[in-house]
């Protein structure tokens, strides 16, 4: 572990341009379909779905229509959400007609907000008196936190300060209420988020009570006596959702002092974002506790709790973590969103420390998860992404009563698409981060960023073809006197080589995963790396009994999958040969230029077997077939069927 | 398939004597240890246990004591089976000063009946009026059933009717309260039991009132409109246990007419249950609709949906199937209850046919999930009985919520010790079948039964050394003039061989999986039977892919397993070699003389693996070890470890 000296820094979204071949796609999709989509939404215009209520909660709290709240405790966060996004879209292309209504939403969110600086629909409106009397249930720091991040994207796009003054005082308010203070409140949220808000607000503004504040929330998490129990107590033994999540504290991370925390437990997307903040202070601040919590989970999560996928969340009960090593495939939860929090965490992690470890599971996550929760036309969803789906059985076996064998239309429930769709937008901010004068490349995305060194302003373009292709180029556009370029050598690639201005580079210094260029670039100087991509036959620990014996087949950042529509009904009797070489195909069928595998395999077969269940000492026969598979992130594109990642291997 | 024509018939439990040496010890533990625990159970004497208030409740109704009903709206039925195992224990052993307590009981019952011969004490003590207002959910006519099976196991064993009197009460009362005419109620219970009860009182008293009501129950289950939601509107709305139990009305088989019923769906003990009842009602009226409902049933449950250790019900939710080829080794529900309703069902479809299906099923069902679901010591029992445990995860993984990696002291919940109890009390029933004058042996247990037929009384002496060894004798111990014996030939074994008097039999005829013995047998006369007990490596149908590639041992009637105790941590890397000869060798660790089974396999190793999840192109080594597989019924016996039934085989 190396230690942490001087934090590095990463960009806003406003200093990454993203042109990309493959990414750009997505990005367009966002701006195109999802953000109207679910501005439609927000205001109960799609016929059919339940109704919102989120922007007609504010209209009724900023006293503009009259009416009773409607939705979740936490629906404001999607008003947040959807401004967040649209404000990292408008940071690459202003448009004045999208910013007008986001001025006018902003508004009313402004004249919602009371004198004091609080700021909360369902608290306004429906539970007037009973402010902060629910932390455990009631996401009123959550919500703050989520309208915190949408004000600093809406600012950092635009310059226009207005959401910003209104979360500001906001955060004033909560940092009057909440503390150590005779009279003030010892307590945190049930869902994290606030903490992670705090730290950006702080970046933002520079106000370090935001900090100490984030600080507290964090310090505070998991004391005893249990502010759930004292808080439940207080308020007469009234429970906003369920019982059990006051009483397993482990759900919300708040079981322990975070001091005290070694493994990933509960919600997965609570820890995450938990973890996103406490990393972030730890960068800010140097405090060793925090530094290494982060480390801990961080280690504990990747190394045995993480999906091939780069999702997390291996049960639905409670979206939630199980034990090390325990990652079954078909009952998997893992959640879309929690992706996405991995994300933000991997990128906080990379600010502290200098490993490849955390551009490669952002990559992996975001290759595969995030872009796998979403359909083609950006129309649909998924919430839960498993790796073996048997539709068939899904219907009828109560264990799998959360997995859906094709993606959801968004509305019905608000959490993954309004999250994929901000970190999609955002995704300029995650490329880089930069060290001194050192550009570490966490992503190989396309595009052109502006960076500010010491010695002045770096201009540099990237080209990638990823996930097809291994060639990335960089352009240096306008060059200051030093800096240097550290290549992020991903885990899947055997032999990476680098070019500068056509020459190889040989004797490249490695650190921590990084190749270094310590070359000299100057202005119209330019870097080509071609990463090795073979196809790869990926192992699981050997702890992990549900992949005993199998294998999953990757190529660059892809994972691959098994389709019924490719490769017959029962997948379980399909055997990937050890010796099978791999042949790539193009995979078309989805209207873009995919590629897809070829291998060859066995399938076991028996003759029709009807009398009995159970046989004794019958062996199955087996035939050669050939296998294809395809990139994880395309299944359930083509109708319902079964699909397998891990693939028995003999 | 046969068709019907005399129905055939089975022993009672007076006629049958056990004495086996292998049986014979589980059958003493339900005498000495199960029953007198469960009877200071029932008078909440046991300290440290949850009340069961089940003999105080009958007090309460009687108006000998004071007070509220306690427990479960079924809780009735537990002093019901208790007596119904009692009354089995003195068919073979009269005993006055347990007679004298079950005696008491029943004035008391007798007093709790109404002047109308209604009787339950949920209804009596706490709703009164409200009878009969909730068939769906609160086992009126459950409760019913089973004092009635109570009240003819105490006459069968005893020749005393009080209890008797008092249940052809209740089935009158309960005839004149349901039926088509007007006035009359049409409808049907939630929890079957009624019916297969029914139709035992009518074996006894020869009423056929009985019988048409059964047949009534059986007709009206699942007509429309629907009897759960007429009755939810009649009284308001209100809902006993869950909603979604009115709701899902394949939890409870009542989706639809049985005659329209082609799978087995729902909850597993009722599903026996009914099952159990309409086949007996086939046997007796030759009715071709439910002889043809209960092989169709029997069919899927066999053939698709019945674990090899014979349990059935695949997932917790609503102790239920799930669908066909869906037979998940750890999350599975099968309940020790759920085989001991097969056993029932089993029984009644020897009647029906000739068929050694049915035999061989009680075998798989008796010998691995129900003496499995017992302690060795008889005190505590599992309710869920998995074929693969992995018990550091189970505690951390809600799919895995009902999974216990030890029995637990059967005080906590009272429905299947008391079952057990009750089955492994009357096992000399499930014996033989009687078929004009053969006797088909349905399973090989030691004893001495006296067998009415046209011609006289037949005493016929059976020993086994199952299930350790092959060898079953028989000694005819009073003849009469013409009489065969039909053995069933069990799908375990390889090669039968018999010998009258020391000589060898040959070119018998085998119908259905019975050899059939036509030679003359007289006084004397000694038949002996020698059945092949290979080891067996068990496969399971193609389509189940939770047991691809892997193999079960099996040798007779016994299931094994490989637990931790004997093969260490991570059962999921041990590997069965496809080549491997098998070694018995004596397992007495329990106390017992049992035979274990090693055999040749590997263990697939690695060196320590720490810095990822994944590895590229790796594989492990595998090196040679010696499995050790022991009976499946006699796990999780010396402590808590890991345990699987299938093994990967290669």
């Amino acid at each position: 572990m190396t230690s942490i000296s001087r934090p590095a820094r990463i960009l806003t979204v406003s200093d990454y341009q993203v042109n990309d071949p493959f990414w750009s796609q997505f990005i367009q999709l966002v701006r195109n379909v999802v953000i109207p989509y679910q501005w439609d939404a927000l205001n109960d215009r799609i016929a059919g779905a339940e109704p919102s209520g989120a922007i007609r909660n504010f209209k009724i709290a900023a006293g503009e229509e009259q009416g009773e709240h409607y939705g979740m405790v936490f629906q404001d966060s999607d008003v947040a959400k959807w401004i967040e996004a649209v404000g990292y879209l408008l940071a690459s292309n202003r448009d004045e007609a999208l910013e007008e209504i986001v001025d006018r939403v902003i508004d009313t969110i402004a004249k919602a907000q009371h004198d004091d600086g609080y700021l909360n629909t369902y608290y306004t409106v429906k539970e007037p008196g009973n402010r902060w009397t629910n932390l455990a249930e009631c996401h009123e720091l959550y919500c703050a936190g989520h309208m915190i991040e949408a004000a600093i994207s809406y600012y950092q796009a635009t310059g226009k300060r207005k959401l910003l003054d209104v979360v500001c005082k906001f955060a004033d308010h909560i940092n009057s209420v909440f503390g150590e203070e005779p009279g003030q409140l010892r307590g945190y949220d049930g869902h994290q988020e606030i903490e992670l808000a705090l730290m950006k607000l702080y970046e933002v503004t520079g106000n370090d009570e935001y900090v100490k504040l984030c600080r507290f929330f964090l310090l505070e998490r998991g004391s005893k006596p249990h502010l759930y129990d004292e808080e439940l107590k207080k308020r007469g033994g009234t429970v906003h959702f369920d019982q059990w999540m006051l009483e397993n504290k482990q759900y919300s991370q708040a079981h322990e002092p975070i001091a005290k925390q070694t493994v990933a437990v509960g919600h997965a997307v609570r820890f995450a974002y938990m973890c996103t903040g406490i990393a972030h202070l730890a960068g800010v601040t140097g405090d060793r506790q925090m530094l290494e919590a982060s480390r801990r989970l961080w280690d504990n999560m990747e190394l045995k709790q993480t999906y091939i996928t780069g999702a997390i969340g291996s049960q639905s009960h409670g979206e939630a973590f199980t034990v090390d090593y325990d990652l079954p495939n078909d009952t998997a939860y893992a959640e879309t969103c929690a992706s996405c929090g991995l994300i933000f965490f991997a990128l906080r992690m990379s600010q502290l420390e200098v490993d490849s470890r955390y551009g490669d599971m952002m990559e992996r996550a975001l290759y595969n998860t995030v872009i796998g929760g979403m359909s083609a036309d950006g129309k649909s969803f998924f919430y839960v992404n498993p790796l073996e789906v048997h539709p068939q059985t899904n219907a009828h076996n109560y264990i799998y009563h959360h997995v859906k064998p094709v993606r959801q239309s968004w509305f019905g429930c608000a959490c993954c698409p309004p999250n994929v769709a901000r970190l999609l937008a955002s995704l300029g901010q995650y490329v880089y981060t930069i060290r001194d004068n050192r550009i570490y490349t966490n992503l190989y995305v396309g595009g052109e960023s502006a960076i500010q060194l010491d010695e002045g302003k770096l201009v540099i373009q990237q080209e990638s073809k990823l996930p097809w292709h291994g060639d990335i180029k960089f352009t240096v556009k306008s060059a200051v006197a030093s800096f240097e370029l550290a290549l992020r050598i991903p885990g899947w690639c055997d032999q990476a080589t680098v070019y500068v201005n056509g020459d190889q580079i040989v004797g490249s210094h490695i650190h921590q995963g990084y190749l270094i260029l310590t070359q000299q670039l100057s202005e119209g100087d330019i870097v080509e790396l071609k990463l090795s991509m073979p196809v790869s036959r990926m192992k699981c620990h050997p702890y992990v009994r549900q992949n005993a014996g199998k294998t999953a087949i990757q190529r660059g950042p892809l994972v691959y999958c098994l389709e019924e529509e490719d490769n017959g009904k029962h997948l379980h009797q399909l055997i990937v040969s050890k010796e099978a070489s791999f042949e790539l195909y193009p995979f078309t069928e989805l209207g873009s230029d995919m590629i897809g595998i070829k291998a060859q395999g066995y399938r076991r077969t028996s003759e029709p077997w009807t009398q009995s269940l159970y046989r004794r000492n019958y062996s199955e026969a087996e035939q050669p077939v050939q296998l294809s598979f395809i990139p994880y992130f395309a299944w359930a594109n083509r109708g319902i069927g079964e699909m397998r990642v891990w693939v028995e291997e003999r």
